[in-house]
């Protein structure tokens, strides 16, 4: 099968490692509109050539959306019209319902899967994709009913491959869910990175004091603005709900702190405490 | 060296298993008001036996507080009346300046050393603890001057055994800055736990949706609730400015946001990004 990759970054670049790895791809190209990026994912041995989009596209069964969301909703409808009657498209972006609409009437929008793998880290660019990255973990798709049988298949062939796990969901339920259990923790991290850094002028305590607490609980204020500044404008509506919830609930703190009502904090930690049970999938 | 563990969580069982492992303890005693976490800690070999406060410290060369902060600060005068002449106090506690002002006139309050061990899981209790918690952190000792010079040697030669860095400061700049870099990372990891909690109504969603990235800014909200109330009620006049401090940078994210303002959302989370850098020391 011969892969396109547009956007070879960590998840573009994880991706084509795998399906090389496991000789699902037979051949990989890298389309990414940063030449340095492409030829960096080249040299690394992730891809076997870097083209232009069209001569990518032409002679692909298989093109991977792995750009920022607002470019890849932007970019889709374009693919889709280059794309070979064969061939399919998925997409791996954060968010699911711009994307799905920016092809919703589109003639080849059966050939096209929207899927969201629940994997990353910290780190981007070509030089962070790994192997292993997608192992054990979710990938959501969603609104499969709009995708035909045959593409639907061959998506979840291939993740069956990479040992993910696949659930469904409408794209408007998918965006609403993941502002609450990613892209808000995203901003309490970018948020507590921000003031820590404002308020220590000297750098020497953060490094001194900090300690695998606080590094755990700031290590997203570590990911990419170029991936997320988009995601956040995307999912504007479902991020704003969700981060008027999440200062409801910080108000709450305050106010037992400013009346050192110990009993109040420690209920309101207790039940905090609960999520260690459902991360745990008891 | 006769030690008594006041406290046998993973902070004081921690330190009891370092102390015993590298023969710098030859017997340990526990005292805890919970008899059963007594027990537990004798049972597990972290202590040689349980006793009374009183019988515990009249026979011990170094005892160590290693409770809750409000109910540490409460103690201490008591146990500094029942420490032999020869012997040292030192506390593990997360806030400093309450501690240090309850001995602050005490006779013997040059035989308490006031101690920060930067160290620590999510975990509690007894069966929590471990041999090399310690190592290659960061002990952070407040009012040097206050204790006497043979006390602070001892800790000190404590410590460098732990393999523990050490650096010194006022209580008061300890609590200040600790306020930002440990106390507000744990509301704010405790307020996203919550929030997640309220608006998932299916814990299935929680499950199947969260990433790594959830799951690590999130992870000290698995904190132990006994732990961190009074570290709040101790710590409420700097940590309360640090979360105002933190709500106006959420409030500006929130203003990118709602504005669709996508380059100045990237330029804030560009500047976070700098915490990655401090964090490595570079």
């Amino acid at each position: 099968m011969v892969v396109t990759i547009i956007g070879c970054g960590l998840i573009g670049g994880s991706l084509a490692i795998s399906m090389k790895a496991s000789n699902m791809a037979s051949h990989v190209i890298v389309v990414d509109n940063k030449t340095a990026n492409a030829e960096e994912a080249v040299k690394l041995g992730i891809a076997n050539e870097h083209l232009s989009l069209e001569a990518a596209v032409a002679k692909s069964d298989l093109v991977v959306l792995a750009i920022p969301v607002v470019a890849a909703a932007n970019l889709l409808p374009k693919v889709l019209d280059l794309l070979p009657e064969s061939a399919i498209v998925v997409d791996m972006g954060s968010t699911k319902a711009g994307i799905c609409k920016s092809v919703d009437t589109h003639p080849k929008r059966k050939q096209f899967v929207a899927a969201h793998p629940i994997a990353g880290t910290e780190n981007s660019g070509p030089s962070a994709a790994f192997n292993g990255l997608f192992e054990n973990k979710v990938c959501i798709i969603t609104d499969k009913e709009k995708s035909d049988d045959e593409a639907l298949n061959q998506i979840l062939h291939l993740l069956f491959h990479l040992k993910m796990r696949v659930i469904f969901m409408s794209a408007e339920e998918h965006d609403r869910h993941i502002a609450y259990v990613s892209h808000l923790s995203h901003i309490t991290s970018f948020s507590l990175g921000l003031t820590v850094l404002d308020l220590e002028k000297s750098e020497k305590n953060i490094f001194n004091m900090a300690g695998s607490g606080f590094a755990s609980t700031v290590r997203l204020a570590k990911s990419s603005p170029e991936m997320w500044a988009p995601i956040f404008k995307q999912n504007k509506t479902y991020l704003l709900e969700a981060l008027e919830a999440y200062t409801n609930v910080l108000n709450q703190f305050k106010a037992v702190i400013a009346s050192e009502d110990e009993l109040s904090s420690a209920e309101l930690m207790g039940k905090a405490n609960e999520i260690r049970r459902i991360l745990e999938g008891k």
